[in-house]
Order: C-alpha cells, then structure tokens, then sequence
C-alpha cells in the first residue's frame, strides 16, 4: 500500500522535502496558509523531477499523489510521517504541533526541520513527546542526502529504528545525534563560517567571490568526499591522525579568526555583501543558479558514485534496494519470460549523460548499452563472484545505431536478444525504447577471456547452460533487422 | 626554452609544488636536508603522474627534469620561481629565504607555502623585500587549484603580474588576497570548524566519522561548486541575498559554535580522536586513502568540468591554452599534412574513464572517438559558431573494434581518415593508437541537419569544399581494413 506522508509547511524546505516523499513514490499531503504554496512547491518539484530520478541507476517508484490541504487536522489524516517546516519561531511550532498531535494518531512521526531549536524544546507540552523529534535536511533536500535526526530520552530505540527506516528509505542518510545541542552539528560550522566570511567582506579582505573561490578550489572539493577528520587523517601521512593532531594542536592557541566578534549589521555590510553577490553571480536567476547547482550536485555525486564513494556509495545502496521492484536482479530464474527479449536496464537519463542541450551524449547510448550486457551476464551467471574466480567477457566489436533522441529525464529500457550464446562467444542485440519508440539498438559481440591471461576460453559449465536456455527460448525471434549489417554510406 | 622551479623543503606540500611544475613542463631543481626527501618527493610524484595528466583534455607538456642538489644556492641556480615549504617557524624561514636571495638574482620570484606568516614578516631583514610574497597552496597541491598569493606593498603590479601568470601556467589559480591577514583566508575558516570539531567530538555529540558525513553529504557537497555566499544567494530565493542575509543576520546575536573556548589538548582528547579516526578510516593505509581522494577528487572535478562551472571551468581554459601545442586547435589550414589521416585527439586516459582495475570502459572508446568527430568536424569549419548558426552533424552509426587495452594514464591519439565527405553525408574512421599500438576503430557514419528540423541537409559550401580538399589529399589512402565490414561472430 502506498505510504502517505503530510508536509505542514511548504517552501523551499517543505517543497524540498514533498519533492523526496512524492519521487520515492509516496503519496503526500500538503498544509500551509500561503496561498502561493502550489505555485512555490510545483517549482521544487520541477526542480526535483529534472535531477532526482537519473540520479539513481535504477528506476524510482511511480510518482506518489500530490494534495493540498486546507487544515493541519486534513492533511494529517492517513499520514505515518508529518514533517513540519514552519517559521523558526517556537510558539508558532509548538501551535502547530500540538494541531498536528490533535489529529494524529499516537504511533504518527512527527519529524521538524528546524535549524535552531532542540527536540526538548519541541516536546514542551506535548502529549506523546516522544514520537516529536528534529529531522534536519539541507537544500536541496530532494538532492542532498544528510538529514540530522534529534531525538530526547522521550524516544525509544523502536522509534528511532523506524525513524531511520523511512529516512533511508527516500534515499536519505539518518544522522543519529548522539546528544541534543544547539544547532545540532552542520550548521555550527556554517554559523563560524559564515560570520568569518562576514569580516573579511568587510575589512576588504577579499570580495565574495574571491571567498568562495577560496572555498570551492581548495577545501570544498576535499570536503565533499572525505569532510574533515579523514582529510587531515591523509594530510598526517603515514604517521596518521596523532602526529597530524600533534602538528596541528599548538595553532589553537593563536586564534586565528575573529571568532566571538560580531561585525555590525548595517545597511552599509548588507549593500556592500548583496552588492558583491550581484556581481558575481547577477547574470544568472535564482532559477538558473538552482538547476546550475542541482545539474553539479548531480554530476559530482553520480562521480563519486562511480568511485563507490561518499555520498555516491550511500546512493549505490539505495539503488541497490529499487533494483528487485524493477526486475534488474538475480539470475536466470528471476527472468520471467525467457522466449522475448530480456529487460536489462531500466533508468531516467541523468544530467551527466547529456550536453547542454539536454540530449543525450553519444558516448552515453554505448555506456547504457554496456550497463545492459553487464546485466546480461549477471543473468547467465557471469556475476560479480564469477569475475573475481578469474572470467569474465570482454567485446570485441560494437555496432550502434542511433533512429530517435532520448532527452535529460526520459525514462529508457532496454531488452536484449541474444543471437548467439555458445563456447566462448556471445553475440547480444540489445534495443533501448523511450515508451514504445525506438531510441537505438546496439549490437555486441564479445568473448569470454581468462582475466589472467586476458586470452579467449571457454565459460564454466553452468553459464554454457543457461545461454543454451536462453538460445533454445528464444529460438523462435526474428533476426532483429539491422543486426549483422555493416555501415554503408547509403547512395 | 623550458624554465626551471626550485623547490626548498620536499615533504607532502614541496612535492605538490615539485609534481605541479614538473608535469608542466618545468624543470624543478630540489634541496631539502632530510636524507629521504628524494624517496618522499617520489611518492607524491607517483601520485601526481597517475592523476593530473588525465584531469586535462588536452596532453601535457613533456615532463621537466627533476634534479636534487646538496644546496640552497646550487638549487636555485637558473630558476625563475624559488619555492620556500620548510618547517613553519620564522627564524627557519628568514634563514633560508637569506641563503636564496644570496644566490638568486633580484628578478627571481621567491614564493613561501606558509599557512600562518604573512608577506610582512617573511620579508623582515630581505634584500629585495618585494619579490618575496606568499603562495599558499592546498594539499594535494598537484590537483586542487588554488593558491593564496599575498603581497605586501613593496611588490610592485608588474611583480604580481608575473606572479599570476606563472601560478595559471602551471594549472592554478591565484588569489589575490587584497590584504594581509594571519591566516590569509581559507585556513581562517579551516580553523574555525576544527575547533568546534574538537568539541562536538570530545563531548560526545558525534564521532569523526559521523561529523566527515554530516559535512559530505550536505554543505560540503554544496561548497565544491558554489562556495558559501553563491550558496546562500541561492538559498534566499528570488528575494535575493539581501533577503537571505535579513533571515540569517539575527542568528549571529546567538553565538551557537564554542567560538574562542579551546578544548585542552590533553593525551585523552588526542586518543579519543586518533581511536575514532582508526576506526572510520583504519581500513585504508594512507597511501590507499590518498589515491581514493585523488580518484574522487579528478572524477568530481571533471565531472564540474563537463558542466563548465567552478574547478572544471579553470581546467578547461587551461586546456584551451595547451591545445594549440598539440595541434589541436584551428581549421583546415592549421593541419599539416592533409594527405595522411590527421591527428584529432591526444590525451592521457584520465581516471574517469576507467574501472577498478584500471582498465579504459567500454563506453569512454566511444567518448574519445566523439571527441575526435567533433575536432574533424571543427577541422572543416563545423565549429561552435557555425552550430550556433543551425547546423551541425549528428551521428547515426557507430562501429567500434577492440583491439588492445588502454590503461589509466596511458597517453592515447586518435587519427582520423575520411571515407566519405560530400553532401550531407561524413562517414569517418579514426584509428586510436597508444605509442605504436592500435587499441581500437572507430567508424561513424554522420549526416548534416538542421537543428531547427532536426532533419537531414546540405551543410554550408565552405564545409563542401574543405571536406573536398580532404577527399582529394586522402584519395590515395588505403581503404581501412575492417571499415565497412558487419559484426560476424567468427566460426
């Protein structure tokens, strides 16, 4: 049965948060008095539907349902997580918390994405305090995998446990904080930061730009896949993390930043910072800088992922869990109908496999083509565990052709024929279809090699096995047309 | 004339600057006391070799010479940039930068990767003060790009012009920090989130690992592209930065982070960290860790690369600057021999483009072919203002044939000889060669569309005629063997 989740709340946070609910194919309810609500989160969700789903090398669910709610108490009803992103004021969160309590029922999670209070502090006065927690996401939350989880004595491990179930299940990671605390973690870095930064702006230390070069071309970049401790970990050498702490321990007696000081806020820092800001990044909209940032975000964890690292390795998991829904797993058996063409991928086009334009990049047909022969191995027993015995198939020739276009977001699958499968060959012919067109077919030959000698030989046995399952079912198949064709420039 | 670096003090951030020069193209002369600086100098230069030739898209420039001499005077002899990384205490570094400017004459540029002296203080008791200054790089200085310059006013402009030039020719960005500061500016930062680091570890509220997640798989995923000040402009939504900063500004009046309170840096809170950290990352060996950094940092920077934003855009201009050393650059008339097929791409097999074993993926053959197809198709004026005009080529067959393996760091070319160039018809076949070695083919059969229609016609006359003079220079070439050949399973 579909899950239902109610955000109370929406803007970017809220919208954020509606986007990965609704995408991970639950249905959402959603409650705020604004009434630019629809408009704001329908442009979050835009934002979510061009980057999320490729983002995976797996199909997400069907989309869930999308209400809008004229009351907490409606939006509420059927609800198993409410997720609440009012203003940072705690007697407007303790009002809308005790509507939500109203109306739901006792086991209900009721998660808050405040930056600044702690979960003793939401629990004032409530009736099942326990079941009230902080579930603190950052922007874009349909991108962005850290969501801090605050929770007080008033919780019990079961709660926690199926707090983290369902924040793992939208592809997030759970960060359980071990004590409650102002600001939880990441944003007390932020806040030093960021009143640092307010200082050099205004000594004319360096222009915002100027900051955040320094960000992005150095720290940022390490930061990103390795954060802090396992940074300096490597800067330690091999004498590691103690003779690093040993180096490093004497500067915290020179206080290097202005720390405690508090510049000023005048209209002069606000003119002088917004100022900067127009002039380093005025030539794009807001909405041209969020789909800038998604399509980077996109790009860098997809690489990351591909070096089964970081917030890449957490996505690779999550993939790994959508895959059986897809039927993209197992071996021979779970193939339903062996005597049609074998489903071997199925996937939304991601950013990073398209040019400015949105097409899909030429290369990136061969890279799905490829996902889909490595599937077909799995199929036949050429698995992970086949390959580290010391097999596996390299090929040797590739013939594609290119009939239609497939777009950023296009949901592609591709079956796969095999038109011979026997001794060390095996010859694939694989069709990539956007809905029922046709996009490209891709033609494959390979051979099963030793990888120590990286020579030509012989399958085990029980490969040989299920490719003459799969020659004798799909026997009857038409030569796909195309197929053994060589390329002639036609007159 | 190649130019000449001299490295004073190896160790990690030495090396860095050592590899950065080396690999482009300078020759690096070294002195460093400790008997294994050479041994060090080497790991990071093995490091270096495996990772930056491939950031690039374009070749390098022939490695410089790497020399290691007994003294500072014999190691700066005939450089033009002296770098200084000895150990940070001043009375060391006014020693050394002494022994340099008694060798070095008054134009050479003397360089210090200090963290936390400024340009005043180094160039205390100097006999030409304004040619000393700070270039602070970030470790591993052979990736990450930015360098931290700071001046004093006895450095003139030209001064720092060359300076500027000479850090952006070997792939860097310079920083002109406008004033000097303790710290200049991204270790200001660094040491504001370590010290609350050490609190939030030491009591209790997360571990070093946890703490590494909650900085990388949110804000500091968001920082490697935007920095922080892009981010928040982001964040404040159509209202713009001035609106962002009217919501953050009263937060500073809640100092959140422990700011100036210092945790004592007794041998408890050291083993609670170095313990931590062993268990987070103690699987690895450091040179393991710095490999898998440098894996994710070219892959995430290539990835940015590809979306023309923040370190990859610096990549790519410096790219451009390589290109036309390698004759890659310009139209017909920029190719030497038109008779035989013309060189369309050189470049290292970056790390990207390879699999856990170190082997070139199936699909990046076809990536590098395309790139060759679009430098053929720029070589006949198909070049990015024509397709801006409506025309362009699209591909609608591809075959590839392997023939060898190509390695991470294998330097590749690819040659391209034309089958068929007239009308709306290109069919092309490139030949990718590593050193002597064939590794693989790739034919294509394009044809010339309207990016209106998205349908097939005639290019322009002046792509007509130069695809002529190609036809007619390479007439006499042999047909390639296996163009125009069908995939057969062999019997």
């Amino acid at each position: 049965m579909t899950k239902t989740a109610c955000i109370i709340g929406g803007g970017v946070i809220g919208g954020g948060w509606a986007a990965r609910f609704l995408l991970n194919g639950w249905n959402v309810r959603v409650s705020d008095p604004d009434p630019e609500a629809e408009r704001k989160i329908g442009e979050v969700l835009g934002n979510a539907r061009r980057s999320l789903p490729g983002l995976s090398d797996a199909p997400l669910p069907d989309e869930g349902r999308l209400t809008f709610h004229g009351s907490v108490a409606e939006a509420v009803e059927g609800a198993s997580w409410v997720q609440e992103s009012v203003p940072e004021r705690l007697d407007i969160k303790h009002r809308v918390l005790a509507q939500i309590e109203a109306a739901a029922g006792p086991e209900v999670l009721i998660g808050s994405s405040t930056s600044g209070f702690k979960p003793s502090e939401l629990q004032e006065g409530a009736q099942v305090p326990g079941r009230i927690f902080v579930a603190h996401p950052f922007n874009p939350v349909y991108l962005l995998p850290l969501a801090e989880i605050v929770t007080t004595q008033a919780s019990d491990d079961a709660t926690r446990g199926r707090i983290g179930d369902i924040i793992r299940e939208i592809g997030m990671y759970p960060l359980q904080v071990r004590k409650e605390i102002d600001a939880h973690i990441a944003d007390r870095f932020l806040e030093a930061v960021w009143r640092e930064a307010l200082w050099l702006v205004k000594d004319g230390i360096a222009t915002t730009e100027e900051i955040d070069n320094a960000i992005r071309y150095g720290f940022g970049i390490r930061w990103a896949q390795m954060g802090l401790f396992e940074t300096y970990r490597v800067a330690g050498g091999e004498a590691g993390m103690k003779h690093f702490m040993a180096q490093f321990g004497p500067c915290l007696q020179w206080p290097w930043t202005r720390l405690t000081d508090v510049p000023d806020f005048t209209d002069e820092l606000v003119d002088l910072i917004a100022g900067q800001s127009d002039e380093q990044s005025g030539q794009y909209s807001i909405r041209e800088l969020e789909r800038i940032r998604d399509d980077n975000l996109v790009s860098m964890m997809r690489a990351l992922k591909a070096r089964d690292w970081g917030a890449g390795r957490l996505i690779k998991a999550h993939d790994e869990g959508l895959k059986p829904a897809a039927g993209l797993t197992g071996g021979i058996d779970a193939v339903g109908d062996l005597s049609q063409p074998i489903l071997t991928l199925a996937r939304a086009v991601p950013i990073d496999w398209t040019d400015y334009n949105g097409h899909m990049t030429e290369s990136r047909y061969l890279d799905a083509f490829a996902q889909s022969t490595d599937r077909f191995m799995e199929i036949i027993g050429c698995d992970s565990d086949y390959i580290a015995s010391g097999g596996s198939y390299f090929t040797a020739e590739t013939h594609i052709r290119h009939i239609d276009e497939a777009l950023a977001g296009d949901r592609i699958r591709v079956t796969t024929q095999m038109l011979l499968g026997a001794g060390k060959k095996l010859h694939l012919f694989h069709r990539m279809w956007k809905g029922e067109t046709l996009v490209a077919t891709g033609e494959h030959f390979l051979l099963h090699v030793s990888l120590e000698t990286r020579r030509p030989c012989a399958p085990s046995a029980d490969i040989e096995a299920a490719m003459a399952r799969i020659a004798a079912a799909q026997a009857s198949l038409p030569y796909p047309e195309g197929a053994g064709a060589a390329i002639r420039a036609p007159q």
